[in-house]
């Protein structure tokens, strides 16, 4: 871990399934130093909530540190963050994570997030530890986080303050059809329309003009274009078998 | 609810923990209209477990709006996102939050986003219903976010993209001395020094320049003036109580 630019440091957690929760909230933005300051549960890392929740990141919990104060937590670190809900008298300047870590990201500082008990957040007396005082913005009638969640807004914008992991498409990349095909399918479909008797080709309107823009909205793709002129085509069919009058001229096979 | 602009939608979830803690990560963000479609316990809302991990956010839960399928829980929605882990072989174009909020934020548009199951995520129908596909940026290693943490993120990025909350100062806004009140300290503790015999005016180095600096970065706030102004002052009494010199010429009362 001596590697890892980043520290979260969980002063004494109360429960084991928020210690499991922080693991998982840290591996998933690729953080994996993890200080536990006299947790409530002495084997926490051993507790089937905490196991539970921390899910795939059962290396974290496991490497975390325990340490008995607040002091030997903060080795190494030269920028620490607290996180607190309630005002102090005095302490480091507030600021929202994201403002914070535009100059945060590129200092070369060796950073440590802080949070504080479940009920109490962080004393005074480690609050005036630290070198920046953190706040999430919250609705102001209810800004009350979970610890595992609050780590995770905070764990999250630190990752992307420090470039970020690239988005893994979750779908096909899709290609779009050019203008010209786009043109091909009004074409057929306004052929079609006038077979079935729905656009009348002496009194247009603004039909074709409109479903011009629907198409260029859905931004069609090639497989679109072919399914659009299929049904075109089997609409052609259709007509001509109804009315007895075989294909269109325009119909393709 | 009629007048939020923003659903979340829950498609079968699984644990009412996180039915409950996905009601308060809305909350916090200032978000109250959650659907519940088909969850597995149709209890939830009043399970142990949700409740406690509501904690505050115990009328989102109990307002919750339960539905059997995809499709009631849309009526109103007229772009909806997908979050989605597992590749689908076509589907809505997939961006990261941050990214596509850019748009989205002022587009009018009556926005749900949609979290598929616990194990499985998201069916590929439900997907193909969706506006777009959201993916969080997570370490490709091991992506796999809880849901309610997920919805955290997601809560937080789109909150942040409509104007955000105003970060609540935790501290106290600190006044920052004058130049001319740090030269003050300055001068001030260089005449102790003296006294002390740790500066030798003949042949000074750096010492002061060195000083300056520090209490530059350090940034004083005026009664931080104050003790150390006051420190210097006791340093002199106390090199005049040993040495028997009495105060120096310039030390104050």
């Amino acid at each position: 871990m001596a590697s890892d630019p980043t520290r979260f440091i969980l002063i004494q957690p109360s429960h084991p399934g928020n210690v499991g929760a922080a693991a998982r909230a840290m591996k998933v933005m690729g953080f994996a130093d993890l200080v536990l300051v006299a947790p409530r549960w002495p084997n926490v890392q051993g507790r089937k909530e905490a196991i539970e929740r921390a899910s795939g990141a059962l290396d974290i919990l496991k490497n975390a540190r325990v340490v008995e104060t607040f002091a030997e937590a903060l080795d190494g670190v030269t920028w620490a963050c607290a996180t607190a809900m309630t005002p102090r008298d005095f302490g480091p300047p507030t600021q929202a994570p994201r403002e914070h870590f535009v100059t945060l990201a590129g200092s070369g500082h060796r950073v440590a997030f802080v949070f504080g008990t479940e009920r109490f957040g962080m004393s005074n007396d480690d609050v005036y530890r630290c070198h920046a005082c953190l706040s999430i913005p919250t609705d102001p009638d209810y800004g009350s986080l979970n610890l595992a969640q609050a780590l995770q807004v905070i764990a999250y914008e630190w990752r992307q303050a420090l470039g970020g992991f690239p988005v893994q498409p979750r779908t096909a990349e899709a290609a779009r059809a050019d203008a010209q095909a786009v043109q091909g399918v009004l074409d057929h479909w306004q052929q079609a329309l006038v077979r079935i008797g729905f656009l009348d080709p002496a009194a247009p309107r603004k039909l074709m003009p409109r479903l011009n823009q629907l198409l260029n909205r859905a931004q069609l793709a090639p497989e679109e274009v072919h399914i659009l002129r299929g049904i075109a085509r089997a609409v052609e069919a259709a007509a001509g078998a109804v009315k007895g009058l075989g294909p269109g001229p325009g119909s393709q096979p």
